[in-house]
């Protein structure tokens, strides 16, 4: 398949929230980038991570194989540190082929869970 | 009406969870790719599915008819193989005409129904 | 202030649960398309809805005055037919000056609500 | 880095329930325009809020640091006027640098909460 997608993404929400109904992984609290790689080259991604009232953290470092899927949880982080709970934050992911971005939230902080998704903003 | 879409599209998210609260098929965990053929041709589409850790699934292959909208659901494809549960994975749309695709998850893990949706991406 | 939008848009996703947990309007359950006209004209905007298995209905003709929103309910649309509850449909907005098109379903069949909003598919 | 974004966006749904299940400020019903300036330069942001059937408000000015996010609760809006309640609205960002913005309700006046968010529409 020709690729699909943008080399630079952004999203420009970002919290997640520190109380969870459940511990399991599932029904956590957390926030995902979903990224698809549907090209035939691997995809290096460095995400760097804004706040908003000290500099950037990152970059953090993934690799998307050719023709696969990665769902990060910002949750998952941790080098080069963790994203901090209950904090407002937004995300930048370059990679040097085409790929596409979603985000999501699962927010089980009350007793039902409830769930926000949007395209991220693409360039280049 | 003059042709409004685009031929190729990609949803980053997937994700059908296994469980539910009510065994109602409005109300049963699922995932919608909503394909709207606001032309006057018949939308032949491909769609290939793409996980974390294998080669893609498909082509499944769907007709829209013309100015009809087709309301896909994941859960249902069956041919070449159906979409595993509780499986994180992203799907890529062909068409040969222009088409408009949006995504849905109807989420009733818990006793609450909890919805996301989002355009697509689009390109080409 | 200078013009934003398009003249074309389109969402793909519709669909109006006939079940609400209250009759009170804020909490019924309902679809929107709020179109922003930030203009100084006014926008006269034609709407067709799409369906699975039949023609189209329409055009539904509304006006959003200049520098004003309208909070469309797909709920009220009367003329030239209501929209059917429980069905799936899309939407196509045609207006003659820039508006910006955002779509949004406020789900009350359960206890509690839910809520799901996406941009939509802008064109023209 | 490079600058990613566009310098106007529109956000066309708006509507902050004035009923919430927690006096928290976490859990208050909020809209919030989250607003990513990734460059090396402040961006100057103005603000105006378009209503049904009144003369827009505003503008209201916000400064976003370079490298950093904001994640503007419309609630919080004060000068020139406080955003009314349970009342229709739609945004428009105007910024003489690239930003990302995107569009987030936490939404509580039921016992669970419940979320929406999208990409907000860019031009320019």
């Amino acid at each position: 398949m020709d690729q699909i997608g943008r080399k630079r993404w952004a999203i420009a929400e970002g919290y997640i929230p520190s109380e969870s109904v459940s511990s399991d992984r599932a029904l956590l609290s957390h926030e995902t980038a979903c990224i698809l790689n549907a090209g035939d080259r691997e995809a290096n991604v460095a995400l760097t991570v804004y706040f908003a009232d000290r500099e950037p953290a990152g970059p953090y470092r993934v690799t998307v194989p050719p023709r696969r899927t990665l769902h990060l949880r910002f949750n998952d982080l941790k080098d080069p540190e963790p994203i901090p709970l209950d904090t407002d934050y937004s995300s930048v992911f370059e990679s040097d082929v085409p790929i596409v971005v979603q985000h999501t939230r699962l927010d089980s902080r009350r007793a039902e869970i409830s769930l926000l998704s949007t395209i991220a903003y693409a360039q280049g």
